[in-house]
Protein backbone atom coordinates (compact mmCIF):
# COMPACT_ATOMS: atom_id res chain seq x y z
CA UNK A 1 0.00 0.00 0.00
CA UNK A 2 2.94 2.31 -0.64
CA UNK A 3 6.07 2.95 -2.95
CA UNK A 4 9.13 4.09 -2.98
CA UNK A 5 8.19 7.47 -4.38
CA UNK A 6 5.80 8.51 -1.89
CA UNK A 7 3.44 6.97 0.51
CA UNK A 8 -0.51 6.61 -0.52
CA UNK A 9 -2.81 6.06 2.61
CA UNK A 10 -5.43 3.52 1.58
CA UNK A 11 -6.67 1.37 4.08
CA UNK A 12 -8.21 -1.99 3.01
CA UNK A 13 -11.04 -2.98 5.64
CA UNK A 14 -11.89 -6.40 3.60
CA UNK A 15 -11.08 -8.29 1.08
CA UNK A 16 -13.57 -11.58 0.44
CA UNK A 17 -13.64 -14.02 -2.74
CA UNK A 18 -16.47 -14.01 -4.92
CA UNK A 19 -15.56 -16.78 -7.42
CA UNK A 20 -12.75 -19.03 -7.81
CA UNK A 21 -12.24 -21.42 -11.25
CA UNK A 22 -9.30 -22.67 -12.51
CA UNK A 23 -8.39 -20.10 -14.05
CA UNK A 24 -9.14 -16.88 -12.43
CA UNK A 25 -10.38 -15.54 -8.74
CA UNK A 26 -12.57 -12.40 -8.59
CA UNK A 27 -12.19 -10.79 -5.46
CA UNK A 28 -14.33 -8.26 -3.52
CA UNK A 29 -12.07 -5.27 -1.53
CA UNK A 30 -13.44 -2.90 0.49
CA UNK A 31 -11.25 0.52 0.80
CA UNK A 32 -10.96 3.61 2.29
CA UNK A 33 -9.68 6.19 -0.17
CA UNK A 34 -6.38 8.77 0.87
CA UNK A 35 -9.40 11.31 0.80
CA UNK A 36 -11.60 8.97 3.58
CA UNK A 37 -14.20 8.25 0.57
CA UNK A 38 -15.37 4.78 0.90
CA UNK A 39 -15.24 2.29 -2.21
CA UNK A 40 -15.39 -0.91 -3.52
CA UNK A 41 -13.52 -2.84 -6.10
CA UNK A 42 -13.84 -6.33 -7.81
CA UNK A 43 -10.67 -7.15 -8.58
CA UNK A 44 -9.82 -10.22 -11.19
CA UNK A 45 -6.82 -12.05 -9.86
CA UNK A 46 -5.32 -14.61 -12.20
CA UNK A 47 -3.25 -17.53 -10.81
CA UNK A 48 -0.23 -17.06 -13.24
CA UNK A 49 0.79 -13.93 -14.97
CA UNK A 50 1.91 -14.07 -18.52
CA UNK A 51 4.63 -12.99 -21.28
CA UNK A 52 4.94 -11.95 -24.45
CA UNK A 53 7.89 -12.37 -27.21
CA UNK A 54 9.10 -9.80 -29.48
CA UNK A 55 10.98 -12.27 -31.65
CA UNK A 56 13.02 -10.16 -34.26
CA UNK A 57 15.28 -10.98 -37.09
CA UNK A 58 17.31 -8.55 -38.27
CA UNK A 59 16.12 -5.87 -36.73
CA UNK A 60 13.54 -5.21 -39.17
CA UNK A 61 11.48 -8.17 -39.01
CA UNK A 62 9.07 -9.56 -36.72
CA UNK A 63 7.41 -12.88 -36.05
CA UNK A 64 4.43 -12.82 -36.02
CA UNK A 65 1.23 -15.96 -35.67
CA UNK A 66 -2.54 -15.84 -36.49
CA UNK A 67 -4.87 -17.40 -33.88
CA UNK A 68 -7.96 -16.92 -32.79
CA UNK A 69 -9.61 -16.00 -29.79
CA UNK A 70 -12.20 -17.51 -28.00
CA UNK A 71 -12.76 -13.92 -25.55
CA UNK A 72 -13.31 -11.69 -28.55
CA UNK A 73 -14.14 -13.96 -30.73
CA UNK A 74 -11.94 -13.10 -33.06
CA UNK A 75 -9.22 -13.60 -35.49
CA UNK A 76 -5.79 -12.17 -34.17
CA UNK A 77 -2.49 -11.56 -35.59
CA UNK A 78 0.24 -11.65 -32.46
CA UNK A 79 3.40 -11.67 -31.38
CA UNK A 80 3.92 -15.26 -29.31
CA UNK A 81 2.18 -14.85 -25.98
CA UNK A 82 1.15 -16.76 -23.25
CA UNK A 83 0.58 -17.93 -19.48
CA UNK A 84 3.38 -18.26 -16.89
CA UNK A 85 3.11 -22.22 -15.78
CA UNK A 86 3.75 -23.20 -12.28
CA UNK A 87 7.51 -22.43 -11.45
CA UNK A 88 8.35 -20.76 -14.43
CA UNK A 89 10.28 -17.43 -14.82
CA UNK A 90 8.80 -15.00 -17.23
CA UNK A 91 12.15 -16.35 -19.52
CA UNK A 92 11.56 -20.09 -19.05
CA UNK A 93 7.70 -19.71 -20.20
CA UNK A 94 8.69 -16.95 -22.87
CA UNK A 95 11.07 -19.75 -24.44
CA UNK A 96 8.33 -22.20 -24.06
CA UNK A 97 5.76 -20.08 -25.21
CA UNK A 98 8.06 -19.29 -28.83
CA UNK A 99 8.54 -23.04 -29.75
CA UNK A 100 5.16 -23.92 -28.68
CA UNK A 101 3.36 -21.31 -30.85
CA UNK A 102 6.22 -20.97 -33.52
CA UNK A 103 8.51 -23.75 -33.63
CA UNK A 104 11.26 -21.49 -32.99
CA UNK A 105 13.98 -21.93 -30.44
CA UNK A 106 15.32 -18.51 -28.48
CA UNK A 107 18.70 -17.55 -28.00
CA UNK A 108 19.12 -15.34 -25.52
CA UNK A 109 16.27 -13.62 -24.03
CA UNK A 110 16.35 -9.79 -23.02
CA UNK A 111 13.64 -8.67 -20.23
CA UNK A 112 11.41 -4.76 -21.99
CA UNK A 113 9.45 -4.28 -18.84
CA UNK A 114 6.33 -5.78 -16.87
CA UNK A 115 3.17 -3.61 -17.12
CA UNK A 116 -0.48 -4.31 -15.82
CA UNK A 117 -3.21 -4.83 -18.85
CA UNK A 118 -5.56 -3.82 -16.95
CA UNK A 119 -4.73 -1.70 -13.85
CA UNK A 120 -7.91 -0.71 -13.39
CA UNK A 121 -9.12 -4.18 -12.77
CA UNK A 122 -6.90 -7.23 -12.23
CA UNK A 123 -3.59 -7.29 -11.01
CA UNK A 124 -2.25 -9.51 -13.47
CA UNK A 125 1.52 -8.65 -14.85
CA UNK A 126 2.55 -8.83 -18.48
CA UNK A 127 6.41 -9.43 -19.05
CA UNK A 128 7.62 -8.03 -22.41
CA UNK A 129 10.82 -9.58 -23.74
CA UNK A 130 13.08 -9.53 -26.90
CA UNK A 131 14.02 -12.45 -28.52
CA UNK A 132 16.69 -11.45 -31.19
CA UNK A 133 17.37 -13.76 -34.46
CA UNK A 134 15.57 -17.04 -33.01
CA UNK A 135 16.13 -20.16 -34.86
CA UNK A 136 13.99 -22.34 -36.86
CA UNK A 137 13.66 -25.67 -35.61
CA UNK A 138 10.38 -27.07 -36.93
CA UNK A 139 6.58 -26.61 -36.39
CA UNK A 140 4.78 -25.04 -33.76
CA UNK A 141 4.51 -28.07 -30.89
CA UNK A 142 1.11 -26.70 -29.99
CA UNK A 143 -1.69 -27.64 -32.52
CA UNK A 144 -3.93 -25.72 -30.43
CA UNK A 145 -1.86 -22.61 -30.76
CA UNK A 146 -1.41 -20.79 -34.06
CA UNK A 147 -2.70 -21.19 -37.46
CA UNK A 148 0.24 -19.40 -39.03
CA UNK A 149 3.22 -18.22 -38.88
CA UNK A 150 5.45 -15.58 -40.29
CA UNK A 151 7.93 -13.06 -40.55
CA UNK A 152 6.71 -9.31 -41.04
CA UNK A 153 8.33 -6.06 -41.75
CA UNK A 154 6.71 -2.90 -41.01
CA UNK A 155 4.83 -2.20 -43.98
CA UNK A 156 3.08 -5.74 -42.99
CA UNK A 157 2.46 -5.12 -39.69
CA UNK A 158 1.28 -1.43 -40.53
CA UNK A 159 -0.97 -3.10 -43.42
CA UNK A 160 -2.91 -5.73 -40.80
CA UNK A 161 -3.22 -3.52 -38.27
CA UNK A 162 -5.16 -1.21 -40.47
CA UNK A 163 -7.35 -3.93 -41.68
CA UNK A 164 -8.05 -3.99 -37.90
CA UNK A 165 -6.44 -7.76 -37.31
CA UNK A 166 -3.79 -6.56 -34.91
CA UNK A 167 -5.72 -6.11 -31.86
CA UNK A 168 -4.48 -8.05 -29.13
CA UNK A 169 -2.92 -5.32 -26.08
CA UNK A 170 0.10 -8.05 -25.32
CA UNK A 171 1.41 -7.48 -29.11
CA UNK A 172 0.04 -4.13 -29.69
CA UNK A 173 1.96 -3.03 -26.33
CA UNK A 174 4.69 -5.14 -26.94
CA UNK A 175 5.60 -4.36 -30.41
CA UNK A 176 5.22 -0.74 -29.92
CA UNK A 177 7.97 -1.24 -26.92
CA UNK A 178 9.68 -3.20 -29.21
CA UNK A 179 9.93 -0.25 -32.01
CA UNK A 180 11.05 2.14 -28.77
CA UNK A 181 13.38 0.80 -27.53
CA UNK A 182 15.36 0.22 -30.79
CA UNK A 183 14.36 -4.21 -31.05
CA UNK A 184 13.02 -3.01 -34.19
CA UNK A 185 14.06 -0.32 -36.50
CA UNK A 186 10.82 0.50 -37.57
CA UNK A 187 9.99 4.32 -38.21
CA UNK A 188 5.78 3.15 -37.84
CA UNK A 189 5.06 7.23 -38.55
CA UNK A 190 6.05 6.51 -42.19
CA UNK A 191 3.59 3.61 -42.54
CA UNK A 192 1.15 3.22 -39.25
CA UNK A 193 -1.83 5.22 -39.08
CA UNK A 194 -4.60 5.93 -36.79
CA UNK A 195 -7.71 3.26 -36.94
CA UNK A 196 -11.34 5.01 -36.87
CA UNK A 197 -13.64 3.69 -33.82
CA UNK A 198 -16.98 2.23 -35.50
CA UNK A 199 -19.72 4.58 -35.42
CA UNK B 1 -16.47 -16.36 -35.37
CA UNK B 2 -16.21 -15.43 -38.42
CA UNK B 3 -13.89 -12.10 -39.83
CA UNK B 4 -13.43 -10.57 -43.24
CA UNK B 5 -10.02 -11.98 -43.44
CA UNK B 6 -10.63 -15.47 -43.42
CA UNK B 7 -12.87 -17.61 -41.58
CA UNK B 8 -11.95 -19.46 -38.35
CA UNK B 9 -14.75 -22.85 -37.54
CA UNK B 10 -14.91 -22.46 -33.67
CA UNK B 11 -17.94 -23.75 -32.88
CA UNK B 12 -19.78 -22.61 -29.60
CA UNK B 13 -21.69 -25.13 -27.04
CA UNK B 14 -22.46 -22.96 -24.34
CA UNK B 15 -22.27 -19.92 -22.23
CA UNK B 16 -22.96 -19.79 -19.04
CA UNK B 17 -23.05 -16.94 -16.56
CA UNK B 18 -20.71 -17.96 -13.33
CA UNK B 19 -20.61 -14.29 -11.47
CA UNK B 20 -22.21 -11.08 -12.33
CA UNK B 21 -20.98 -7.77 -10.27
CA UNK B 22 -22.35 -4.13 -10.68
CA UNK B 23 -18.52 -3.84 -12.14
CA UNK B 24 -18.40 -7.48 -14.08
CA UNK B 25 -19.61 -10.75 -15.25
CA UNK B 26 -17.86 -13.78 -15.42
CA UNK B 27 -19.16 -15.84 -18.56
CA UNK B 28 -17.63 -19.80 -18.97
CA UNK B 29 -17.53 -21.10 -22.65
CA UNK B 30 -16.91 -24.27 -23.84
CA UNK B 31 -16.56 -24.79 -27.46
CA UNK B 32 -14.92 -26.60 -30.21
CA UNK B 33 -11.73 -25.32 -31.71
CA UNK B 34 -10.54 -25.11 -35.39
CA UNK B 35 -8.78 -28.46 -35.02
CA UNK B 36 -11.79 -30.52 -33.39
CA UNK B 37 -10.46 -30.18 -29.75
CA UNK B 38 -13.08 -28.81 -26.84
CA UNK B 39 -11.69 -26.17 -24.53
CA UNK B 40 -13.44 -24.51 -21.67
CA UNK B 41 -12.79 -20.55 -21.32
CA UNK B 42 -13.69 -18.22 -18.55
CA UNK B 43 -14.35 -15.33 -20.06
CA UNK B 44 -13.99 -11.55 -18.04
CA UNK B 45 -17.04 -9.50 -19.47
CA UNK B 46 -17.28 -6.00 -18.13
CA UNK B 47 -20.54 -3.83 -18.68
CA UNK B 48 -18.33 -0.99 -20.30
CA UNK B 49 -15.46 -0.45 -22.46
CA UNK B 50 -13.06 2.50 -21.33
CA UNK B 51 -11.12 5.23 -23.14
CA UNK B 52 -7.36 6.47 -22.49
CA UNK B 53 -6.85 10.52 -23.36
CA UNK B 54 -2.95 11.08 -25.03
CA UNK B 55 -3.31 14.85 -24.11
CA UNK B 56 -0.09 16.79 -26.10
CA UNK B 57 1.13 20.20 -25.69
CA UNK B 58 3.09 21.45 -28.64
CA UNK B 59 3.72 18.06 -30.06
CA UNK B 60 6.33 17.04 -27.10
CA UNK B 61 4.35 17.63 -23.98
CA UNK B 62 2.04 14.48 -22.26
CA UNK B 63 -0.49 16.00 -19.85
CA UNK B 64 0.03 12.69 -16.77
CA UNK B 65 -1.78 12.36 -13.50
CA UNK B 66 -0.50 10.38 -10.67
CA UNK B 67 -3.23 7.94 -9.27
CA UNK B 68 -3.60 5.29 -6.83
CA UNK B 69 -4.54 1.65 -8.25
CA UNK B 70 -5.90 -0.72 -5.74
CA UNK B 71 -6.26 -3.82 -8.43
CA UNK B 72 -2.61 -3.52 -8.16
CA UNK B 73 -2.00 -2.04 -4.96
CA UNK B 74 0.39 0.57 -6.44
CA UNK B 75 1.25 4.33 -7.05
CA UNK B 76 0.68 4.58 -11.07
CA UNK B 77 1.81 7.81 -13.33
CA UNK B 78 -0.68 7.85 -16.01
CA UNK B 79 -2.87 9.80 -18.91
CA UNK B 80 -6.67 10.05 -17.88
CA UNK B 81 -8.42 7.39 -18.39
CA UNK B 82 -11.54 5.53 -17.83
CA UNK B 83 -15.06 3.69 -18.22
CA UNK B 84 -17.27 4.70 -20.58
CA UNK B 85 -20.56 5.78 -18.77
CA UNK B 86 -24.05 4.32 -20.00
CA UNK B 87 -25.10 5.83 -23.54
CA UNK B 88 -21.56 7.55 -24.22
CA UNK B 89 -19.51 7.28 -27.36
CA UNK B 90 -16.12 7.35 -26.64
CA UNK B 91 -15.27 10.78 -27.55
CA UNK B 92 -17.81 11.67 -25.22
CA UNK B 93 -16.38 9.72 -22.29
CA UNK B 94 -12.67 10.94 -23.40
CA UNK B 95 -14.09 14.69 -22.82
CA UNK B 96 -15.73 13.73 -19.49
CA UNK B 97 -12.47 11.65 -18.14
CA UNK B 98 -10.20 14.74 -18.98
CA UNK B 99 -11.98 16.82 -16.95
CA UNK B 100 -12.67 14.87 -14.45
CA UNK B 101 -9.00 13.81 -13.80
CA UNK B 102 -7.39 16.93 -15.18
CA UNK B 103 -9.31 19.82 -15.06
CA UNK B 104 -8.51 20.30 -18.82
CA UNK B 105 -11.00 20.53 -21.58
CA UNK B 106 -10.24 19.14 -24.92
CA UNK B 107 -10.70 20.78 -27.86
CA UNK B 108 -11.09 18.41 -30.94
CA UNK B 109 -10.25 14.63 -29.94
CA UNK B 110 -9.09 12.47 -32.56
CA UNK B 111 -9.37 8.45 -32.68
CA UNK B 112 -6.16 6.79 -32.42
CA UNK B 113 -6.93 2.98 -32.34
CA UNK B 114 -9.31 0.77 -29.81
CA UNK B 115 -7.42 -2.52 -28.90
CA UNK B 116 -8.46 -5.69 -26.55
CA UNK B 117 -6.10 -5.16 -23.39
CA UNK B 118 -6.41 -8.48 -22.12
CA UNK B 119 -7.49 -10.56 -25.44
CA UNK B 120 -7.08 -13.65 -23.74
CA UNK B 121 -9.23 -13.06 -21.26
CA UNK B 122 -11.62 -10.23 -21.56
CA UNK B 123 -13.60 -8.68 -24.82
CA UNK B 124 -13.00 -5.31 -23.01
CA UNK B 125 -11.82 -2.62 -25.38
CA UNK B 126 -10.10 0.51 -24.66
CA UNK B 127 -10.37 3.45 -26.95
CA UNK B 128 -7.49 5.48 -28.19
CA UNK B 129 -7.70 9.20 -28.48
CA UNK B 130 -5.72 12.09 -28.69
CA UNK B 131 -6.28 15.50 -27.24
CA UNK B 132 -4.16 18.02 -28.56
CA UNK B 133 -3.73 21.49 -26.56
CA UNK B 134 -6.52 21.38 -24.41
CA UNK B 135 -7.20 24.36 -22.35
CA UNK B 136 -6.73 24.28 -18.77
CA UNK B 137 -9.92 25.54 -17.03
CA UNK B 138 -9.43 24.38 -13.55
CA UNK B 139 -8.81 21.62 -10.95
CA UNK B 140 -9.85 18.50 -11.74
CA UNK B 141 -13.42 17.36 -10.95
CA UNK B 142 -13.67 14.60 -9.10
CA UNK B 143 -11.71 14.23 -6.11
CA UNK B 144 -11.50 10.75 -5.90
CA UNK B 145 -9.33 10.67 -8.70
CA UNK B 146 -5.98 11.90 -9.56
CA UNK B 147 -3.89 13.36 -6.85
CA UNK B 148 -1.28 15.20 -9.49
CA UNK B 149 -1.70 16.68 -12.32
CA UNK B 150 1.29 17.41 -15.03
CA UNK B 151 2.95 17.69 -18.40
CA UNK B 152 5.95 15.88 -18.80
CA UNK B 153 8.17 15.96 -21.93
CA UNK B 154 10.49 12.69 -22.92
CA UNK B 155 13.12 12.83 -20.48
CA UNK B 156 10.27 13.08 -17.45
CA UNK B 157 8.33 10.43 -19.03
CA UNK B 158 11.50 8.10 -19.34
CA UNK B 159 12.52 8.83 -15.64
CA UNK B 160 9.29 7.84 -14.05
CA UNK B 161 9.58 4.68 -16.47
CA UNK B 162 12.85 4.11 -15.37
CA UNK B 163 11.21 3.92 -11.81
CA UNK B 164 8.89 1.62 -12.72
CA UNK B 165 6.20 4.16 -11.94
CA UNK B 166 4.02 3.69 -15.28
CA UNK B 167 2.96 0.31 -15.74
CA UNK B 168 -0.64 0.45 -16.05
CA UNK B 169 -1.59 -0.69 -19.53
CA UNK B 170 -3.56 1.83 -20.87
CA UNK B 171 -0.76 4.80 -20.64
CA UNK B 172 2.03 2.75 -21.49
CA UNK B 173 0.15 1.32 -24.60
CA UNK B 174 -1.35 4.44 -25.90
CA UNK B 175 1.44 6.86 -25.36
CA UNK B 176 3.63 4.15 -26.88
CA UNK B 177 1.21 4.84 -30.32
CA UNK B 178 0.86 8.48 -29.57
CA UNK B 179 4.64 8.34 -30.38
CA UNK B 180 4.24 6.08 -33.29
CA UNK B 181 1.52 8.09 -34.63
CA UNK B 182 3.66 11.38 -34.65
CA UNK B 183 1.52 12.87 -31.52
CA UNK B 184 4.63 13.13 -30.13
CA UNK B 185 7.48 14.12 -31.29
CA UNK B 186 9.66 12.17 -28.77
CA UNK B 187 12.55 10.08 -30.08
CA UNK B 188 11.87 7.62 -27.16
CA UNK B 189 15.59 5.09 -28.10
CA UNK B 190 17.35 8.21 -27.00
CA UNK B 191 15.75 7.80 -23.29
CA UNK B 192 13.98 4.57 -22.68
CA UNK B 193 15.82 1.69 -21.41
CA UNK B 194 13.96 -1.95 -20.74
CA UNK B 195 13.29 -2.40 -17.15
CA UNK B 196 14.87 -5.40 -15.48
CA UNK B 197 12.57 -7.69 -13.87
CA UNK B 198 12.60 -8.18 -10.33
CA UNK B 199 14.48 -11.72 -9.96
Amino acid sequence: MSNEHEPVAWQWLSSESLLVTPHLEIRRDEVIRHNGSRATYDILHMPRDFVAIVPTRGGDELLMIRQYRPAVRRDSYEIPAGGMDDGESPKDAARRELMEETGYAAGELMDGAGYHPLAGRSNVICYVMHAPDPEHVGKPTDPNESQEVFWADAARFADLWQQGLIHAGATVTATLLGVALGWLRWDLSQVLTARRFPS
